[in-house]
């Protein structure tokens, strides 16, 4: 049935039949899933080029918002089990705030550093996109990733025990570089970033950190930062916690002292088993998650399977991933896709032919520090089970004999 | 002014002013570039989160359709001169058809391989997912691009001159894997590719380069390849003209011998200065392209600029890319942005302190075979100006005092 625009869709109205007008309003709207496409798209005419591109409308993977706080989701999670090598498609990358997007016009957006340095300086865009910049592919990971996981097996996916990880290529100007420009006083230790958005998102980030290779970034994943993870600035921590990768940047205060500000401890307490609270989390340690077979997934029977998954560690490279089809009592060397990036995913794949029987699925990654992600149980002797924050256990995906995949602690 | 949504929201519709209703429908349905952001963005609830992601609706940049023939366009070219990093954003990746964008159903879709094989093979998108996957970053460029600039400077802009290259992540099959399942023939030394779209694109490929390093894809940048790219499945070349990375792949035949489709040679000839024709052009010969500043841009005006642009070979490694900022006199290495990846996209960048005065820019990229980047000049002295492809000449930008940038032939 010519529903396309061309030739075919010209003959088609010639013809007089109504239908035609319809199917090709419905064709420049954007068709849903549910209308057939073509049985032989080589036999018509296809569509025209777009400005800027769509995904195809047969593709309907989308984020997933949680902990809703009046009308406005706090976190929206990828799904993992979706995406492929190590980018993170920018419109399904994680996003976590207490204020909404903010609305900001980029004309309009300026960065003030001031405090403890020789000379204050307000910086519009245009003054950054023209200074020295870098790119960088580098994770983010909300601490919050997995806090539904500690005391049992919450969640149904991936996305859900994961999904507040993802990917870019982020471009920027080093922060270094601007902080020389404005020239740290003497006894300067720290700095307070500060976001635009309506929670006003605070951290209190040590100098060291900030002079090693900390970015103001504008760009993301090619084109400018998305809304929702900063648009038009956002601070880039690589390896370090998600919120103190500040969003809508808007202010860098330089000071003698972290400022203890509500995101930096006592907004997102980690317990510890003892009952005291540990501030300041900074790393993300090694993590690695199996996205193929997942939670919520459905083999289609035994056979071969590639066993697919996302590994990262904030210490820098991921070293080695093993993966075990038996609860952990064996496990194999995954394949690491290069390039393997420090402070990025690293995609790991394992070929893998499964018997039809119930079984265990993990991964655990290794960093080049030699640290090895722990158990559950292990994590939980060393931190208890009342944080809420930084989970990096080994997860566990039981397969059934029907092929489906369940979330359990193992 | 409260125009987002939330409290701020509320408090506005209560008061019963209309207009409120007008601006919240204005929000949802997506604001024009022309509202007005509010002044002080952290003072309002900002916008909910999105299940699939869009950028700022300050954000304008598109692609570039030339070469209509009646409603299709068959170029659409990257704004290579508002892209940041490496990885081109998939929804400004270039295209070229030339029978539309095929409307595919995946369920639907099949890959048939058969000729010379020992056992053709019918798979479904499901079967080739289940397969062992790669995934690689790789450019993209049409042997077109650059096409009008053989006699005389003609495209204003970066986007015109260079657009038809992009660089993505791309994730499929090893077409090796394939290959050896389905059991090559003896004899077999070619295999023919054929497209789903209206134009049946076809290409022949030795069966060497297939058996080496091409896959059949089906993710680009962490989702499935977008509609213009080959939805829902592309095969890639690495290094390779665009035309021969067929999209919407449905068939490989394995031959003994090239199948002189259209393009293969005769709908693209490559004409020589002895009036003969080129054919099977293969390999992206090294090139290079200063993206700032570039033609139809404007330097805010003398002191600290960075050069930046993109460089890339089908031969493997970038090894160097030098920048002349007087004319060919003199040249410096640009810094290369780390990683450096055989056969995708590298962004070079050059700190530079304009002095106010006329000069012209360029940039020279050698790759690890040694081989630099020709002057127009030499390319003309080897190749004439009857041939429209393969254009990889240095590209000179002629920067006035006054800050306007051009594209001149140097």
């Amino acid at each position: 049935m010519p529903s396309r625009g061309g030739p075919a869709r010209r003959r088609f109205l010639k013809s007089g039949v109504a239908l035609g007008a319809t199917l090709v309003a419905a064709n420049r709207a954007g068709l849903g899933e549910s209308q057939p496409a073509p049985e032989d798209p080589s036999r018509l005419l296809g569509n025209p080029v777009r400005p800027y591109g769509q995904r195809s409308r047969f593709e309907q993977a989308v984020r997933d918002p949680r902990g809703k706080t009046d009308e406005v989701a706090v976190g929206n999670r990828t799904p993992l089990d979706a995406t492929f090598g190590i980018i993170t498609p920018s419109a399904l990358h994680f996003e976590v705030h207490r204020g909404g997007v903010p609305d900001i016009d980029p004309r309009k957006h300026r960065l003030l550093i001031h405090g403890m340095v020789d000379r204050p300086v307000m910086l519009t865009m245009e003054d950054l996109r023209r200074l020295p910049s870098t790119s960088r592919i580098l994770f983010l990971e909300c601490q919050g990733n997995g806090q539904l996981e500690w005391r049992a097996p919450t969640e149904k996916t991936v996305q859900g025990t994961h999904g507040l990880t993802s990917c870019s290529e982020w471009t920027g100007v080093p922060l270094s570089l601007l902080l020389r420009e404005a020239g740290i006083q003497p006894g300067a230790t720290w700095i307070v970033a500060e976001g635009g958005d309506a929670a006003g998102n605070e951290r209190s980030l040590p100098v060291a950190k900030a002079m090693d290779d900390v970015l103001v970034a504008y760009g993301q994943n090619g084109e400018a930062v998305r809304p929702e993870n900063g648009y038009p600035l956002r601070l880039i921590v690589p390896g370090w916690t998600g919120s103190i990768n500040v969003k809508w940047l808007r202010r860098i205060k330089v000071v003698d002292r972290p400022y203890m500000t509500r995101m930096d401890g006592t907004g997102q307490p980690v317990i510890m088993p003892d009952g005291k609270a540990r501030q300041f989390g900074a790393f993300m340690e090694a993590k690695s998650v199996i996205t193929f077979p997942a939670g919520g997934q459905r083999l289609s029977g035994p056979g071969f399977h590639e066993i697919r998954g996302l590994a990262w560690s904030g210490r820098g490279l991921v070293h080695r991933v093993e993966v075990s089809t038996d609860g952990g009592r064996s496990w194999q060397d995954a394949r690491l896709q290069e390039p393997v990036l420090a402070l990025a995913h690293t995609r790991f794949r394992l070929d893998w032919r499964w018997d039809g029987r119930e079984t265990i699925l993990q991964s655990r990654c290794t960093d080049e520090t030699g640290y090895a992600q722990p158990t559950r149980a292990q994590l939980v002797r060393a931190r208890g089970v009342n944080s809420r924050f930084f989970n990096n256990a080994i997860q566990s995906w039981k397969l059934m004999s029907d092929g489906s995949v369940h979330n359990v602690h193992a």
